[in-house]
């Protein structure tokens, strides 16, 4: 089938030959794993009409490309991405993360900068729905200001008065009593799962995970040689029965769940799971990580493991990189005092310090009250969207799988017995982004749902392709 | 020994009752390791004298601490810090941390901001020695700027034209050739040893580190469960013989060593001496990674393993934290494309992206010329002091290793079979925090050597402490 889309950008009023623009363009393709090993490039005579260039160029951009050891050419069959080259000098490479590679094929086509693609399947906020200024204001205020903090290290645990403020004030609000030492500031949530997990997991554990679930800690415990086991999620949260049964076969020491407007199904765990959860915790001596990054787009105070049982057997993890910068690169990790000085311990080993002046803009966005605000105003703007995009799915005679209280994300189904894979490969030929089920499942097991970013749904272009699915 | 200097500060302004402040300041202490397990405390006349409070007071404070299970009282012998408290639950912990206890306690007490002490000890420049004003103008720049950056995760490997210009001009200008796609940027030059040793060692490999050396480098790579090796610096690098020696009995994967400026020696890698080691990385098929972080420091263009082999069998690491500010945590790697592949999955899995805010500040101090005209500065300033400090020592009857060309530090032997360990002991007592040789050993061995920071020794203090030493 012919790909209809430029596979590269070519300009032709560059200084750069047109051959040396279509190699470098598909070596990074290459590189940034968009094209994967064994993909098969489009023919030359594709590639040429499609870039507005003329068959020979192309020729020869390809047997360049060959002599580079970047394609193969199989006779009669055409050109093909050629295995990832050995290191020049032999790397053993002694961790797993072969064992993540599909996610970060994923990750790597995540974070890429497709201009004019519309991404309903993003995890994030489009960059409109997030307020520039607030950052800029911070960053202002900052700047005016003369310390030590502009150019020390900082407090290891992290800026005092920031901790100070998540432990009386944010956390006490979700019913979360903590002391400034059981908190440990981190660049962002991923950080702070990645410290749990290295502190609490050697090759060969099991660890259980939602299912669907994020896919990103998926990739983190498969690379640590992790066996992650999913545990299905359920309308109110984890699936009870089903985990008491996992539980007695493999004895996990860890569960990472999202307990609030889960990824990606939008719900969140019920006061009565919840509950469960932690009897299921005490009973076979496991801990919870609870995942916290969409808590705020709750309209109400929804329910926290932590708020339950106080850190006892909750490991909490937050950030905001969801609601107000992904650039600051700020989260955190609050749990029990003496966990908390031994992630400490690691996070100094691993590396060092967070940014004192990333956590300063966040504090001043936090304590002026600036964050709340545009919360609201997020809250607000999801809520309207949300019911649009859900009125839309339906009529696309979508299944919902469930209308969710708050946030970006909505689950909704082709279909028993349908591939939402599929449907989303055809839709990135045409520039959207889709975000099929099988990709939030621990080991991308088939799926006919798909994950929806209500904020990056505009326009009519992706319901007109899913009417047509 | 009574200790002279209080223990904590105790202010009885504070609506706080002075049980409560004794109480939590020494809990702190502990939780801080100031106070490791086993310590013994002042007596409670001691203590009350010290402190200026009534020994009623101290026996209520310290039989709180008893009844917390923070001390123990031994009948006729005082309290002592009682050993850890388990967790609350079993946490088993999986990883090597244990191993980096003394590691650990040290970086604790290093980030320990102790108010009126003087560090000649210290691993970094005072702050008045670093340019506040330089961080708060590209702030400011950035503050009045909109854009995407503000908000989003940008680019996985880093922000583009600081990528560029690190690998067309700043690394060019040392003698190493790379593309912008060899280089990641990290959060400082911790996290790119972390990743560099995470991806490439596992439990039980033997790992080559400069002996005397950087103390944290070595507290990671025990926590991962390496078994490191020193290999003997000398005046001109590593000492070659002795290695070779260490590479037949050992087969080493890696090599960490601090090329130019080397901490602590001061000394710098010669020609001759890389031209070597490089020979011998190719015979015995180990990677060099390479710790650039004092090369600005340097008057001249020194020597870089990277600049002989271009990044084949070198993985360069360096960053700003200790010229330019630690609280923005940028530094980057410089490697093999296919190896900087691997670094930038493992970052991604394991942290996503770094801060772009920072980036962008780091970028505009360098390519405005400011970072230029700083480090120009800060090594005059050095060269000045760095006189003074040796005519002192000197005449303090302590022997040189060698007249440092630049930096900040000076190494410095009390003579054979002395042992700085105690006199720094006794230095701290008078609030005077010295870095003795033992601290840059791999496992503490003793050692006659001090690590002097010639921007740290303002005052008469240091040097009537050592003269009659």
């Amino acid at each position: 089938m012919p790909v209809t889309q430029p596979l590269i950008t070519i300009n032709p009023l560059e200084p750069i030959p047109l051959v040396e623009q279509i190699v470098s363009g598909i070596q990074q393709q290459i590189a940034q794993r968009v094209l994967r090993t064994g993909a098969r490039l489009p023919s030359i005579r594709d590639f040429a009409a499609q870039h507005g260039v003329s068959r020979f160029t192309v020729v020869d951009a390809y047997d360049r490309l060959v002599a580079l050891g970047y394609l193969l050419s199989r006779r009669g069959s055409g050109f093909y991405v050629a295995p990832v080259t050995p290191l020049q000098t032999a790397v053993t490479d002694t961790s797993y993360l072969e064992r993540a590679d599909d996610v970060l094929w994923l990750l790597h086509n995540t974070f890429r900068d497709v201009p004019e693609a519309i991404r309903p399947g993003c995890g994030w906020l489009p960059k409109d729905w997030l307020d520039q200024k607030v950052i800029q204001k911070s960053l202002n205020e900052l700047s005016r200001k003369s310390g030590g903090f502009l150019t020390s290290y900082g407090d290891v645990s992290g800026y005092l008065p920031l901790r100070q403020l998540l432990a009386q004030k944010i956390l006490g609000e979700i019913g979360i009593h903590a002391e400034a030492s059981q908190l440990l500031i981190t660049n962002g949530a991923s950080h702070g799962l990645d410290l749990i997990a290295r502190l609490m997991i050697k090759a060969g554990d099991v660890v259980l995970v939602d299912d669907p679930g994020y896919y990103t800690l998926f990739g983190l415990l498969k690379s640590m040689g992790a066996q992650i086991v999913g545990v299905p999620r359920g309308l109110h949260g984890p699936d009870i029965a089903q985990l008491e049964q996992l539980l007695h076969i493999h004895k996990p020491k860890l569960f990472f769940t999202n307990t609030v407007l889960h990824n990606p199904t939008g719900t969140s765990t019920s006061l009565a799971v919840a509950h469960q959860l932690l009897q299921l915790a005490e009973k076979y001596g496991f801990y919870l990580v609870e995942d916290d990054i969409y808590g705020d787009f709750h309209p109400q105070t929804a329910v926290r493991l932590a708020a339950l049982d106080q850190l006892n057997r909750v490991i909490y993890v937050s950030s905001y990189s969801k609601t107000i910068s992904a650039s600051l690169r700020v989260g955190f990790i609050a749990c029990q005092a003496e966990l908390a000085r031994r992630l400490l311990d690691l996070k100094l080993l691993t590396g060092l310090t967070s940014s004192e002046i990333n956590q300063r803009v966040m504090y001043q966005i936090l304590v002026e009250g600036r964050y709340r605000k545009h919360m609201e105003k997020v809250r607000n703007r999801l809520a309207v969207k949300r019911g649009q995009v859900i009125q839309a799915l339906e009529q696309c005679r979508l299944t919902l799988y469930t209308e969710p209280a708050g946030g970006m994300f909505v689950w909704a189904s082709l279909g028993h017995g349908r591939q939402a894979a599929e449907i989303a490969s055809r839709a990135t030929r045409q520039n959207v982004m889709l975000a099929p089920g099988n990709l939030f499942r621990p080991y991308q097991e088939p799926s006919s749902w798909l994950r929806f970013n209500v904020a990056h749904c505009e326009g009519d272009k992706v319901f007109e392709l899913l009417s047509t699915a």
